[in-house]
């Protein structure tokens, strides 16, 4: 991204090509900012700070010492405690701690994630599973980075299926004890950060069991403190572990594997805020029912998800800001023999890979900055209700998936269109995709946090189901197949064929109003959700194993409704964010950009509305053409979209982000201009033969 | 994969489950193997050689040190050379030379591509841009590695559009030398493999200038060899360059970048196969035409597409074996509480992302054989025409985006599959899929091949159109237009769900037909050529800079058409594999498989079929639940059909592909029946609570 005045101006010249006045850059920077921007702006200048980020090439032993120090020097200056309590030295804030959290990643995407481990889980699980004794033993050591630690909970045979992990956590009344026990190789913690190398304690989630009456019962998983190594950096007796190794990306990070052979904790260190063991071993809990109990431990831990959504937001944002950038300068290949080369973004091909993913970048932007709004309404207390919680939860569950996956799309896109400069770290693209990689099955696989939306939908569906009186039930159940039949003789197509007859802009018109847009989003999640319930409506019936398998005939439905949902959650997003936007020009280019992504996504599951008679084959056939000339109308403006991310090169530090690729076509240029000048160019062989 | 008897026995049990006898993966292995299994056999052997494998963590130095020495192996062991005529040692094979080459990626892409770089590009661009005086001076040198050497095509400037490159070599006849000189910044060759430390020499690429009468004429790009390093690696007077460092991968190759300041070379050291300039200055060329000689020259360095094409095959299959067999092992989550857990590869989404993927790996594997052999055919000279060769370049133009794109896929979702332990360098997937990433940029940029494609397709349709008399022509542009109308209003689309009315089975019959599949596919292609066509007549009659500006509002349209074509190669060249099995199991499992690739292609582009009326919605609706009846066919058989590529423990080298996961879950489980057997299991809280 160029730097320079004509680019950075709060109107730029492209303003002029349109008939509004383009986009305010300042302005539109500024509300993207969003609600944090002051802990923005500073976390942006931690990740300009040279020695925080990451130096390419070093080896794995070195980049893991070179990311410990950085964490010192985040303790040290407070950058990420404010989600903790006052008292310990935070700010209650949870949502400006995710916000600062999330920019790191220009910074070094290892040292984000390590922060994220010793503070986003090694200390958030102490703060919020644990009560008043455990946060003032551990607490200050946590934030202050005296005691680095682990946050054991996957285990190699258990990542996504963590009720059914193997550790165990036995009450022993006899010495007022609890005793860690790995049982198997399967149930070893693995892929901890912290646990190869710095980790002096790990929150360890174990079943607990305690002996009654006639035999042990088992509680469930539940977290407990528990000291791993000594402090020569030893294990103590009873731990054991192993590194490892080298990883796909994220180096700087000790990712390693722990066991425990009966290793004996106090009574005292089980985080018991939702539930305890009494000294003679009555276990009590203020969640009655197991599940739900596990759910709330667990939930309290979505904060993960939420700042991985903004994560990814910030690296998509940036590799925008580097390609688009780049394509704005770069030439290649001339349109006829005299003219100067053209800019790769005035090809139609390459503003179709950036701008459509630009568009998403937006949407999943305004859409994180809501999810971050309600994470931060439930964790500072303000609304706080179950019904609150399982609401973020199902946000963050249905965002995290779609930011991520986009997020790797788009450096891989990104890094192809800048060919093979792409490929080098100096441009950063490749590594950051690398270290991005694991986003996308960490703090909840993708495809599972899908799944789980799209159980909510189900059961969301199914409650309005129940309180509809037989009457309304009966005539919605026959509106319905109404509709099918409709829909499945095609009749319904021919109709709003004869409808739009002959008429491309009317149904041009048709797609870039929003209402058509929101119909269209808003009916496929539906209908899909409607078709699901139906198809599983008798699996509730059956024996576990049997409605399991009419379960699993669905599940790629299943998944794709989860997504159709968050992609509706994304455009409503970006559409409530457009009534924010009082500036004429830069509501109107974020509209079409807006326009763009609703759209796109209508293009991308076309199949699906024209089977389903949603869409007549005349409508769809003008999509194609209304998004080429949306690419056209925002390619004058894609240059201040990006630059409205507000990256400069302290946190972009690509070496064709500088300009450079300017500079180099114009000395190129200068030099043919003065050659031809001179008389001295040489005659293409070609033309001196036409000429004979 | 699981080495053990049961899975990589001839007939394995799963076959069992089906009407036909499954897989017989011997058979089917040998028939993968294709022309060239032995060398293939050999080469595999090389991948399996511990001294020609990566070590993961090494640094950048380490590893490009380690390469190096891999590379004098390679030599030693005239294991690169087959191309190369026998009186250089080599065996005047170009098939099997690739053949062999393509199975190097399993040791250490790294390593496969420098190889590339020293006997695929600078090898063999002296061999076959040079003459016999080159050959006898530097082959036996170069094949022995003692004289490493750079292919110096791509400028940072210019990478795609290698006519307009800036070096120049201009001819001096005063002291009979070409001076190879970098007039700009932009001109500076990048990018190249051994350029940072190895090279001693370059085959540059420039524009070649000669003084004539009045002025100088260029004679369009050649190639020179140009040394560039003395015996103690210090560049040579004239000659600099730098490092482009650390990158997303292939970090055991020294790319750098190249320029010259006036750098005098003998007349002699231009590559003068296909351009020669005598003493007086007299250029010459048996090519009259300067365009018609540049691609001529460039084609004959078709071989990189064609291996990169081949390797990225091979990684696919080996990504395939590794998260196949992993899922066919590893466990997570019951279907009910008393259940063993289920495998992964029964979850129908599971299913879905790993078998397509596999049938496009199979499908992208027949086509690549059909593809080498085409390429021996000309390369042997066997079938050495001018069409022989534009055929052979337009196959590789089409089919090395897709197979390099489809091995980032797969690499990708097989990594994801595989969730943390994907991630681990230990597995491979996420280092492999660092390594091909610029797979997909390199030896022709995947987007500017599919252009060169798209523009084939249209130059095709133009030659047929002009054989067409009038009479013909305008009776089969009545029908084209007749067709057109029927489409476009829909009355097609109801005319086919009449004749299809409330009979799914017969839609279905109607997709597991090959000839539908085939013609689905085809008409696709066609239709979106004539498309095209009409689209872009006139445009040849405007202005360069007005048709370029009508050929750029379809760009997204021609790949799209390009991609088609190639998809349908694809597809063909499965069909005609399935004439060659004779076994019925085989066949019949091979054939879902490939029902399976060229229905997912029908659903990928289902917008397409239906907006244009090539579909009914009736027929739409069966294909989805068809493929997963598919899927669910061919389940049983998906280890055999990953154990049929042949890779073992020595290729895949992944710590989750030696049976690993396998023994964890037997011993989970096997600790779980004790426990239960012994009466000592804890009972969980629910039960008790259920009991109360």
């Amino acid at each position: 991204m160029t730097q320079s005045a004509e680019l950075t101006g709060t109107r730029t010249a492209a303003g002029a090509d349109t008939a509004g006045q383009g986009v305010d850059v300042d302005l539109l920077g500024g509300y993207l900012l969003g609600r944090w921007a002051d802990i923005r702006r500073t976390a942006r200048e931690l990740a300009a700070t040279p020695g925080l980020q990451r130096i390419h090439g070093q080896t794995m032993a070195e980049h893991r010492r070179r990311v410990s120090t950085q964490l010192q020097y985040l303790a040290d200056h407070g950058s990420v405690h404010r989600a903790f309590p006052a008292r310990f030295g935070g700010a209650d804030d949870p949502g400006g701690n995710i916000a600062g959290f999330e920019e790191l990643v220009l910074a070094d995407p290892s040292l984000q994630i390590k922060a994220g481990v010793q503070w986003g889980l090694f200390g958030a699980s102490i703060l919020h599973l644990g009560t008043a004794g455990h946060h003032d033993k551990w607490l200050p050591d946590v934030l202050s980075l005296r005691l680095p630690g682990a946050f054991a909970m996957t285990e190699t045979g258990h990542g996504s299926d963590v009720s059914a992990i193997g550790t165990t956590a036995t009450f022993d009344p006899a010495t007022d004890e609890f005793v860690i026990h790995t049982p198997f190789r399967g149930a070893w913690k693995d892929y901890l950060g912290n646990a190869a190398r710095d980790g002096k304690a790990a929150v360890v989630f174990a079943q607990l069991i305690t002996p009654e009456a006639d035999h042990p019962v088992n509680h469930g998983v539940h977290a407990f403190f528990v000291p791993i190594r000594d402090d020569d950096g030893a294990f103590l007796p009873g731990v054991g572990g192993e590194d490892d190794g080298f990883k796909g990306g994220l180096n700087g990070i000790d990712n390693g594997r722990l066991h425990f052979d009966h290793v004996r904790i106090p009574r005292a260190n089980l985080l018991n805020r939702y539930g305890d063991v009494a000294a003679d071993g009555t276990y009590s809990s203020p969640i009655a029912n197991p599940g739900r109990r596990f759910f709330t431990m667990l939930g309290t831990l979505v904060q993960g998800r939420v700042s991985l959504d903004g994560a990814a937001v910030a690296a998509s944002k940036a590799a925008l800001a580097i390609a688009v950038g780049y394509a704005n300068e770069r030439r290649q290949f001339t349109a006829s023999p005299n003219a100067d080369e053209q800019k790769l973004l005035d090809y139609q091909l390459h503003q179709r890979r950036l701008l459509t993913r630009l568009a998403t970048a937006y949407a999943a932007s305004f859409a994180h900055e809501e999810l971050l709004e309600r994470f931060h309404s439930v964790f500072s207390g303000a609304e706080d209700t179950d019904a609150d919680r399982q609401d973020l939860e199902t946000l963050a569950a249905a965002l995290k998936p779609l930011s991520t996956w986009h997020a790797l799309d788009t450096l891989q896109e990104c890094r192809e269109a800048c060919g093979g400069a792409g490929f080098l770290a100096e441009n950063r693209l490749a590594l950051l995709r690398a270290d991005l990689d694991v986003y996308v099955t960490f703090e909840g696989d993708n495809n599972v946090l899908l799944q789980l939306v799209a159980k909510r939908l189900l059961a969301d569906y199914a409650k309005e189901f129940r309180k509809a009186d037989f009457g309304a039930l009966a005539r919605w159940m026959a509106a319905q197949a109404a509709d099918v039949t409709l829909h499945r003789t095609g009749l319904r197509q021919v109709v709003q064929t004869v409808a739009d007859s002959g008429s491309d802009k009317k149904a041009a018109n048709y797609l870039k109003d929003a209402g058509s847009q929101r119909e269209l989003l808003t009916v496929r999640v539906g209908a899909m959700v409607v078709q699901l319930a139906g198809a599983l409506r008798g699996a509730a019936k059956l024996s576990p194993a049997e409605s399991a398998k009419v379960f699993n005939r669905h599940q790629h439905e299943l998944i794709e409704a989860a997504r159709a949902h968050g992609e509706l959650l994304q455009w409503e997003a970006f559409t409530r964010a457009l009534e924010g936007i009082r500036d004429p020009g830069t509501l109107e280019v974020l509209t079409w950009l807006r326009d763009l992504f609703g759209l796109g996504l209508v293009e991308k599951h076309l199949g699906w509305y024209l089977m389903n008679g949603r869409l007549s084959a005349q409508r769809a056939r003008t999509l194609g053409p209304y998004l080429n000339r949306l690419l056209h109308r925002l390619r004058p403006h894609a240059q201040d979209l990006v630059d409205a991310f507000g990256y400069g090169p302290g946190q972009l530090r690509a070496a064709i982000a500088t300009g450079a690729e300017e500079l180099r076509q114009q000395e190129a240029m200068a030099w043919a201009r003065a050659r031809r000048a001179s008389g001295s160019a040489p005659v293409p062989e070609k033309y001196l033969k036409a000429r004979a």
